[in-house]
């Protein structure tokens, strides 16, 4: 008999698991054409003795070549090299062209998506950066998450999950949100009036292509959140800005607007405005509903960053108090969990909530199902709360930190309002310093810094503020990057 | 001391891990004013001794009540319950409000979103199902996604993927997809080429918008898959008609159509055309190229099915042979893997898909970048060879098994043809048969048969031919749906 175990190689370091790569191993040897159609393979116990490993390893090697028809059992005798082994691979039925071939244009016009406020994603190189603010995602609970999958795999509901689902979204998200929704915010709706999305980013896209026509005004902050303003023009929005101060939003400027134009909708962030980070007080709040009714226009409260408070409780969302359905409530998990894992939600009456469903299985037709289910069990069994709460003191730990340390290390150089939660510091930089230059001097030193342009919606003469994440910093990488940043300046 | 072990319980039977019951349980004691602020805890040696578990155990417990803030070491004392007690949740500024307080409509008006195709989700009741053809859930290979899952856990790599990642999808996706294509379709193309969607749905939706005006051409078989007409018409576009024979679509209607009429693209699934079941012959692809070239459209190839093949080997795709850039190709591994694994792809010149990788960052911004990494491993590593290979087998198996017993036990009641792949059958009722009784009586035997009324989008005087899946059926299933079909008949 051939000696067949000089020609398996096995690795016990290698990721893949030993029985796959006997199973892999056979399968070479029979491609080589060294073990022909029909040949017997030893028995189990024999190749488990030969290659000095448990022969259950063996069984589930040779399961494998079973499975994939490249050995056949033939009852009493053992297991033989297939007579008839699988086809290997189609063949190209053209000789194989070089990648350069492929035609680098299309043949017929593409529509132009053009957009000012397009960035590509470009990958980090330097080793510290500071972010326009994102949660830390060494901080992220893959753990539970995997722990979540990991019960898929062992219950019979795998299938379920597994098959076509709900364009709304999975139902125990949409119950456990609901009760999440009314525990956390006094927001006091029932499933039928939520819509899980992609993040809060396909919420704004379901939003403006029901409710904006071509030329249809919408307001938004100035400065404000580019990446939600870019939503609203490609759906063909006129973009009107009202100034920003240390109330949130300007509603008397809201006002004078509606009474000149008819708006169609308006876009606020109710804590934290991106980027000044400035909450909109209780009166303004009360304002806005009420010039909503008045002149009968849509809100669009973006409430990402209400579960990030470090100073103060936060204020219930407009949704909570509107008795006319003008609030679309948007919020997500992206800076709970991770930015990457995508899940967020809109609130709203049913008939938009009906209207956006219809939409968004045209668009996608559903979401990650997994991942919504296993985001409502870490609902349910109180992961997300006990992550809140732990993230939000190490979050509130660092703001500090960075405030003190740049009060203390730049004083003179930059001036900023301690934000009372979020992810960020709005600050403004001294007369005479250049957050371009600084960004360039830091980018020397390892250090990526903001440089101030993406702000403003309207060209400004000069930039001086700058909007800096701390939460993705831990107390070691805090003390560095001031260090940088009072070297760059 | 407080008999604090009295007041504990733990179930070592429940999913919750014992030492956050320990957490939870000592919280809720605070909650409820039994402990109070101040109060010395048990040291953890105590607490093990008087609830027999390990000593572990109780650390793990108090440094969640560390970390919850819910209590505070004191250096050479012990852990006390914290004089400042967490806030236990933001309190309603208004009483509590039933939730059909909420409104029932939006107080604006919201644009119609209609579909005549929309068919909403139905979970289902009946036991036996019959579906228009989907793979098998039990044989999704879960465990290997979850293995790619636990991988992230354990490396530093898991940072990278948890942040904001590229709306192109992921890197090591498109690298293994660009190597995957050549292999298995001859289709030579550059990462760069590649936009990972949202299944292929994402991939019609982003094509729609950005190639169809209002009133523009496009067109589809008939019967053929309403789901991709549905997002046609969503963007404006005017369906045009071709029948479909046993070679697939009628080119030489297209021809005919193309003469008399701009035409702006060209819908077509290469592999078992849905729901007929047909391959476009080699002839008709060359002859569409040809009249795209001539005639200056797109042709949108749904390549769905192109990875499941029984009983020859698949035609290379149209894209493959393309030279002046007229087709976009769609493929997706929700067939492959589960079909709520919204993982796609478009192959297209990159002046096409950087417009596309556009849209796309204004739609939902990306992918999921964990589930993308997991693929382009199970890639990589062989994982979606050795499964294709494996479900193949099976799916061939039950095809054979499903058409020898329709032919044996409803010989006279239905014709059809063996499909060569994929996961279903196109059968013909005879005469007096209607789809639609046979439905209804099959569902009260418990199974849910297709009624025959979805497949044409002219609506026919009478329907008599069912799209009847087999993939998702195992042996004892098919033996059973097909005595049930006899029963109805």
């Amino acid at each position: 008999m051939l000696p067949i175990q000089n020609l398996l190689q096995i690795d016990k370091t290698l990721p893949v698991p030993v029985y796959l790569q006997i199973a892999n191993g056979i399968v070479s040897i029979i491609k080589q054409g060294i073990l022909r159609p029909g040949t017997l393979l030893p028995s189990s116990r024999k190749l488990a003795e030969l290659l000095k490993i448990h022969r259950k390893t063996v069984i589930a090697a040779y399961d494998e070549l079973l499975a994939q028809s490249w050995a056949e059992t033939v009852p009493r005798k053992g297991l033989y090299v297939s007579q008839c082994l699988p086809e290997i691979r189609p063949r190209a039925i053209l000789p194989i062209k070089l990648v350069i071939d492929y035609p680098a244009t299309t043949g017929f016009e593409v529509a132009e998506k053009k957009s000012s406020y397009y960035i590509p994603y470009i990958a980090r190189k330097e080793r510290l950066s500071i972010n326009e603010g994102f949660p830390d995602t060494r901080l992220a609970p893959v753990d539970l998450l995997i722990r979540e999958y990991r019960r898929f795999a062992n219950y019979k509901f795998t299938s379920k999950f597994l098959a076509y689902g709900p364009s709304q979204g999975s139902e125990n998200l949409r119950n456990e949100l609901s009760r999440f929704l009314s525990d956390t915010r006094g927001l006091h709706v029932s499933p039928a009036n939520i819509l899980i999305t992609k993040g809060a980013q396909m919420a704004f896209y379901l939003v403006s292509q029901l409710l904006l026509k071509n030329g249809d005004r919408v307001v938004v902050g100035d400065p404000g959140y580019l990446g939600a303003s870019e939503v609203f023009e490609n759906a063909g929005a006129d973009l009107h800005f009202v100034p920003v101060d240390e109330n949130g939003i300007d509603t008397e400027a809201v006002e004078a607007l509606c009474k000149r134009k008819k708006i169609r909708l308006l876009y606020v962030i109710p804590h934290h405005h991106n980027p000044t980070t400035v909450t909109l007080s209780s009166v303004r709040r009360m304002h806005l509903l009420e010039l909503a009714r008045k002149y009968q226009f849509a809100i669009l409260e973006d409430d990402y960053d209400y579960d990030f408070q470090y100073s103060s409780s936060p204020i219930l969302p407009l949704a909570s108090v509107d008795h006319s359905g003008q609030v679309i409530y948007v919020g997500s998990f992206c800076k709970i969990i991770a930015p990457a894992v995508r899940v967020g939600f809109m609130v709203a009456p049913e008939n938009l909530i009906n209207q956006a469903t219809r939409l968004r299985k045209i668009v996608d037709r559903q979401g990650e199902q997994l991942l919504e289910e296993a985001i409502a069990n870490m609902l349910k069994n109180g992961d997300i709360t006990r992550h809140l709460k732990k993230t939000n003191k190490i979050y509130h730990e660092r703001r500090d930190l960075m405030c003190d340390l740049l009060e203390e290390k730049l004083s003179g150089k930059l001036t900023f309002k301690r934000p009372q939660g979020g992810f960020a510091i709005w600050a403004s930089y001294a007369a005479g310093i250049s957050p371009a230059l600084v960004a360039e001097k830091a980018r020397q030193l390892g250090l990526l810094v903001p440089s101030g342009e993406k702000y403003y919606h309207e060209k400004q003469k000069r930039y001086d503020e700058v909007r800096m994440g701390f939460a993705s910093l831990d107390e070691k990488e805090i003390r560095e990057v001031v260090e940088i940043l009072k070297r760059s300046m």
